[in-house]
This record gives structure tokens, C-alpha cells and sequence, in this order.
């Protein structure tokens, strides 16, 4: 198998990732970076994480089999605009979000319609590090991708995005947007906000004074606090329609606890904490 | 130094740990280990953990020089009341409790007064195991004890626990009870109730099908929630003066959050985001 071009607009951890890793495999004939400056893409090209560097936009999606979209979230509407006068019609086009419900309003949005090449992908690969630095050409392997093809989308799109994944060892799965963001907002992005919200209450209650008391169960609970803030800023901005009634959710379980600890009800607190233990270990990860 | 008979009362993780790091280190004469059955003392005794095992309270207590109360934190009190006939005037009293209002009041009843042989103590080392069989001879080397001795408390019991704890390594520190309190709530107990939570919500959003989106975010930020329920019900209910108030301010921020969110102010959340980043990666541990 090969796709031909893959243009690959953004060469960051998750871009230079994938392109080093479908070079790896031989997965295509091409892989093009697209970035606004040379500096990072020299570094790409250096790894051989990509083939050719591109900064004009026009010049790297023209003759492009696949474009992906891995750039931050809130950019992702303007380089659709500027794209699109160049894309082929029968390019491919998918993307690298954490959320899936953004980059559809954004592709209906600047086409006019939901066109049959567009294959929304999620692969949930760390996101600690950034940078085409932190790349792997191994990132991908024995990982989940989830893909949320419209009804729009045409049945050779997505079996070739599929392909292209699984040449690089993922693991694919296909469900609706709706159902990617609901998930995707309970195992990560709500977790995320707690953590933040977390670390600006010990901000307001003592701050840096209260590190030296803190041991590994804080260490692993905060860290996903931090994380990249504009990334995060756009994560819940995009998938605010899925978050907002967990936080609301969240709020009625506080209230319940409050009262609990208040009157005392150790039954009812030992309950809790051994449902939510005996659900927590089931996971394997 | 020796510090003479030492007698452990509950010999798991820690009081085992703490018994076989002053062995190793010699700075007692004998270890005493106390518990209800004799399992668990067999096994103590099987790994050098103590040098003798006793499950007659009064036959522990009688002849000791330090008695250390490493038992759940809602067994404090009617082991107090056990052990008070039988417990030498001289005899120091210490503990390992998470929480410190809690002995304190228990000792106040039933001595009907603070001893000046009383000094609460508080090791801050992992608790993810338990048992005397992950007992480790190393626990509390180069980790930071909290002692929060009261104004009652006599300068030579205080001098003479510091001593043992810097003899199996440890680096001491002390500070009042409510400081203490806040404190640990703040840097462990109520993350350990926003992962309980957490948990509780993915229950009842989707509950185990969700685990397979989970990644080392969620892995990290819910380890937690694994803990022993019931320990965890007993440290909430002791230290809830301290927890009630966080509760509270977080919820107000879950709802400041949620207007934020709600109407898209993103240049506040990635002010929160990154005020709570910076807090956090100041933490070294």
C-alpha cells in the first residue's frame, strides 16, 4: 500500500510522530511538513521525520494524496480557509484533535458542506512533551486511534485512514463524534480541569508552602495540572458541550459529600470510596 | 542513644516498617510488637521486623519505654482506653496518624488531660500497600515526619522521639496540629476525595466501558482512588474540620469554571491554566 503525498500541516510530537512513523514503514511515496517557520521543520527534516519542508501553504496541499491537520485546535478553522482554495477534491482530510465536534463545524463551516474525503481521527498518545523534538517514530504502536466518520463520509476514505493508521501499529476503532467527545471529556478533559482547579485552590490556600508536605499520591494526581495551558484552553473551549454537565454533575457529588463528612456517615463514605476503588481497578494501563 | 523497650501497637506497613528500622539501626533495646492475632505477628517476627510479639495489651505495654500507636486512626481511642491502667507514667506515647486532632482528642478523653509524654507524629511516606509483608527496613530514610507536640508536651519526650526518629533516618519537623491538618488536607486527603469522586462520576457516566479511552492522564490522576476505602473514610472523618472548608471553595470554583467555560472566556481559563501549571511544576519530589 501506498497513499501517494502526505502533507502533514503542523511537524509538532503528534505530526512529527506520525510522519517519521509512515515514513518508517513505507506507508507512502512523500511525506511533506507544513509549518509557519523554518526553524522547527529544519529540525524535522534533520530527523527525517519528514521528506520535504514547506512554509507556503498553497505549495504543500496541491498535489497532496492526504492532508492532516495537527495543529492546535483553535487554528485548525483559518488554515481550512487558506487550504482550501488549493486542496484537490479528491485529497483526504483528517486530523490529530483531542476533540472531534470542533474541527467538523469548522470543515462544515469552510466547505459548505461535510465533503466525503473527511475523516476525522483522534490517536490518544501522550501529550506531556511538545515539539517535533519530543518525536517518535515508534509513538503510535499498539495505541488507540479512534476515527469518527460522518454519514457524509465515503467508505474508501475512511478504509484508507484506516490503512494509514494501522501501517503504523495502531489500533483502530471507529464511533460517532458525539460519543468520542462524551469519552474523551470523562477519562481526560475533565480530569484535566479538576487537577487545575485543584492546584489554584492550594494556590489560594497556602501555595508553594505546602509543596514540601506533598508525597507521590499529589505528585500523580497534579501532574496532568501541568500540562500546556493554551492547548488545554482550547480542549475545553472545543468540548465545552460535553464538559459543562460534568462540572455540574461534579457539583451535586461535592454537595452530597459535604453533607456526608458533616453528619458523619461513615457507612456512606466507606461506600463510596469502595465503589469508586473497585471501578478504578479495573483499569489496565 | 537507646531509647530501651519500645512497643509497637498495630505492626503493618508502617509500625512494622518503623520496628525494623530501629532494629537495623539500634536504637532500642527491644521491639515489641502488638496485635489482636498472632498471623500477622508471626510473620513480623519471621522477618526481624520485632523481637518479640505479644498479644496480651497490658503484657506490651507494662515494662515500655515508648509505646507507638500505628493503628487505624478509629481504633485510637479504645486501644487508649485498653492500654491506660497498664502504662507506665514515664512511658512515651507517640503515633503515625495521617491526621493529628483525632489522637489528640482521643488521648484528652481519656487521660482526661494532654501527658507531657504525649508527641503525635506523622510520617509522610506511601501508603499505596499495607501489611507488615511490604514492610521495607528503608521507609523513612531522607522522608520528612511531622511531629506536633502540644503545649503540654515536655521538651525531653519531644528531644527523645525527634532522636528516634533521626535514627532510622528521617528529617523532622514540627508544627502545630490545625497546621498540620490543613496542611495534609490540602496536599492529600481532599485529592483523594476529588479522585473518589472523579471515579464516582465515571460510574455513572459509562462507568468501566470508558476505560479502554483512558490514558496516563487518567491513569495517573485517578492512582488514588485506588486506596483502602476504609482507611480513607477514617482520615476524611478525622480531618473533616480541615476538608469541609476546601469543599466548599471548590466548589465555587467548579462554578466559576463553569461560567467561564459557558461563555467562552478563554483568556481566563488560560490565565487559571497557567497560574495552576506554574504552581505545580514548582513541586520537586
Amino acid at each position: 500500500m501506498s497513499l501517494g503525498q502526505i502533507t502533514i500541516i503542523g511537524v509538532g510530537l503528534i505530526g512529527g510522530s506520525l510522519g517519521w512513523s509512515l515514513k518508517k514503514h513505507g506507508s507512502c511515496d512523500l511525506v511533506v511538513g507544513y509549518g509557519r517557520t523554518q526553524e522547527s521543520l529544519q529540525q524535522a527534516l534533520s530527523m527525517g521525520v519528514i521528506d520535504r519542508a514547506e512554509t507556503d501553504l498553497a505549495k504543500a496541499v496541491q498535489t497532496a494524496d492526504v492532508v492532516i491537520l495537527a495543529v492546535p485546535l483553535q487554528a485548525m478553522e483559518s488554515l481550512l480557509v487558506r487550504m482550501r482554495p488549493f486542496l484537490p477534491d479528491s485529497c483526504l482530510l483528517t486530523d490529530v484533535g483531542s476533540v472531534k465536534v470542533g474541527v467538523v463545524d469548522a470543515v462544515a463551516k469552510v466547505f459548505g458542506e461535510i465533503p466525503p474525503t473527511l475523516v476525522p481521527a483522534h490517536p490518544i498518545a501522550g501529550l506531556e512533551k511538545s515539539g517535533v523534538t519530543a518525536a517518535r517514530s515508534d509513538l503510535f504502536e499498539e495505541q488507540r486511534v479512534i476515527l469518527t466518520p460522518l454519514p457524509e463520509t465515503s467508505r474508501v476514505a475512511l478504509s484508507q485512514i484506516t490503512e494509514l493508521w494501522e501501517s503504523v501499529g495502531a489500533e483502530v476503532e471507529c464511533m460517532s463524534v458525539d460519543d468520542h467527545d462524551h469519552a474523551l471529556a470523562m477519562t481526560s478533559h475533565f480530569p484535566h480541569l479538576l487537577a487545575f482547579l485543584y492546584m489554584q485552590l492550594m494556590g489560594r490556600q497556602g501555595g508553594e508552602s505546602l509543596l514540601p508536605y506533598a508525597g507521590s499520591g499529589f505528585r500523580d494526581f497534579s501532574r496532568i495540572a501541568g500540562g500546556h495551558a493554551r492547548m488545554w484552553r482550547d480542549i475545553s473551549l472545543d468540548n465545552r458541550e460535553s464538559l459543562l454537565p460534568l462540572l455540574t454533575a461534579y457539583k451535586n457529588q461535592l454537595d452530597d459529600l459535604f453533607d456526608a463528612l458533616d453528619n458523619q456517615q461513615g457507612d456512606d463514605l466507606e461506600s463510596l470510596f469502595e465503589q469508586a476503588r473497585d471501578l478504578r481497578n479495573q483499569y489496565r494501563g
